[in-house]
């Protein structure tokens, strides 16, 4: 692990992207997702995302200067195409017309096409309950996870988060992939040669394996709760994707690779409580309701109930001026800078 | 087991809740409902579940003549007052009332209070699909279900369910419940004294058990997928009866005990894609995705990959003239006729 200065890191990440051709307004907001999340503890969508971003960007297969528009627009609902800008880019536009829009409705949905990845799903979804609004925020994702009952990655480990507004408490924010784990934990099973429990991924063959070297060699992810996840990822690809015309998760390719366009679908869905209901009240109701679930009696073994978020927003709201971050991803890191600033 | 008419058990059914005063439009809603759960194979939610409506009823605590009605109404948002009739009476109407707006414009959601158990959430989900809308229908539910890391049941085992339509196959239905598993699972591993896998319950004391006497006795299920079963559960309790002033599912009673009122809360979101996007197009899409899915490798132990809901809807598909039912719910209705006809 490195030490570095966030605020340094911060920098040299944004020099990195404005060196090419990305804006400062659209770099600020991509290494604020990506920050974000590196603090608050989901590496997956942290520094780890750097070098594929900029690989992408270098062979031209993101837009560093999107036209993202509205192209279809129904009472509460609207299509966006990103014109495949980067995911956070086309993400934060988006969320920024849903605000518009609630400023005189009370529910926008909006299903995005020709975007990219666009990190941690919880970072959008929570910014709008920083607003005051419950959302739902979900994304399609590259395929790396089999249909239940099969072996070919036909699907994407397809994110969502939701959250909503409470009164003192940051919020609640539910931030969750479809499938059983994370493949980035499968591989620290393998770092730390252990076994993992049956049930998080298959083999090649199709097999139940403990062994994390035989499912990260050609096996699959498990979906989350065996039909369950698989059913959730279909049908957020549907919102992200059906509905937008972006494309399926089994017709995208890995953001590792760096062969053609993504045109990766996001869904957004917003309600605005003010005017429907009693905001105040309903905040009030949903923090009692926190207490009640933190004050009864946790299992032998958890020393603390915890509101979905709060593990992530404790981290966030200690403010560290210094972050470590894994030596393998600095080096990623300190390469870019060496060949492009 | 007891083979009877399904004809005949229809007729029966609806003169046991006509003798109780539910009018015939009413009675047929809540048989056809139940009877789909149980035809589909979703006992959990089929004939068990006559007896337990039979007494709130006879205890007042449910209402066989409801004046249900739309308490606020903001352009694609509703909330919806139950009067405390039947869950599937309400649901009916309020899933009703969304086609109605539906005519002119493309996204309707509604949430409802003061409403009782509704059986299986697939069945209005799927009824919106057949209508060619994107549905998500949920409820929130008595609580058996403890946040993770804790020992209280406070949660409900909240059930969702999300169908869309497609051409020649006749939708995508998941309907999952929140919970690792169903309490009912619970009772067949019991009854048949088989030991459960890890991770779908605890004891009394929280600790995991493969016992189901220990799981059934002051136990708890789990939630699904640990923290994600827990933050989807609150999510849909939020959605559900935080947004209509309903109860939140750690202030309802069982349905199996009758005591007081329910005052349970639905959710409903309803997407219209006529006028959006191509419907025809969507539909061939979804067709061919699901062929590509169908038709790619199965796991050993897999016979064929199935589409969410298909398991339930060729069932439904068998036009079967008799079906076969528990003999301890047979014996129940039975005493049923007995009594009130």
């Amino acid at each position: 692990m490195v030490q570095l200065e966030i605020n340094q890191l911060k920098k040299l990440l944004t020099d990195i992207f404005l060196s090419l051709g990305v804006n400062s307004e659209e770099a600020s907001i991509v290494v604020g997702s990506i920050l974000e999340a590196e603090i608050s503890g989901v590496e997956s969508h942290g520094l780890l995302r750097i070098k594929p971003y900029v690989k992408r960007i270098e062979n031209k297969l993101m837009n560093t200067q999107p036209n993202i528009q509205i192209v279809n627009d129904k009472d509460s609902i609207i299509i966006v195409d990103g014109d495949n800008g980067l995911g956070q880019v086309v993400a934060h536009k988006t969320l920024k017309i849903c605000f518009e829009r609630l400023a005189t409705r009370n529910v926008i949905l909006a299903s995005v096409r020709n975007s990219n990845h666009f990190g941690m799903s919880g970072y959008f979804s929570r910014k709008a309950a920083e607003k005051g609004y419950i959302a739902i925020v979900a994304s399609n994702a590259s395929p790396t996870m089999a249909p239940w009952g099969g072996i070919d990655p036909l699907l994407g480990t397809n994110p969502v988060a939701m959250s909503f507004p409470v009164t003192r408490y940051d919020n609640f924010t539910l931030d969750m992939a479809t499938s059983a784990t994370a493949r980035g934990r499968i591989r620290t099973f393998e770092r730390r040669g252990e076994e993992m429990p049956v049930g998080l991924a298959i083999d090649k063959y199709g097999k139940d394996t403990t062994d994390p070297q035989a499912a990260l060699d050609g096996g699959t992810v498990l979906p989350l709760g065996q039909h369950k996840g698989y059913g959730l990822s279909m049908f957020l690809d549907v919102l992200s994707a059906g509905l937008s015309s972006a494309s399926l998760s089994y017709e995208t390719e890995s953001m590792f690779q760096a062969n053609r366009v993504s045109n990766i679908g996001h869904f957004f869905l917003l309600i605005k409580l003010d005017g429907l209901i009693d905001s105040d009240q309903f905040k009030e109701r949903m923090e009692e309701w926190f207490h009640i679930l933190k004050d009864s009696e946790a299992r032998p073994g958890f020393e603390e109930i915890m509101i979905p978020g709060e593990i992530e927003q404790r981290k966030l709201n200690q403010n560290y001026s210094t972050i470590s971050i894994n030596k393998k991803t600095h080096d990623e890191i300190m390469k870019l800078r060496e060949r492009l600033l």
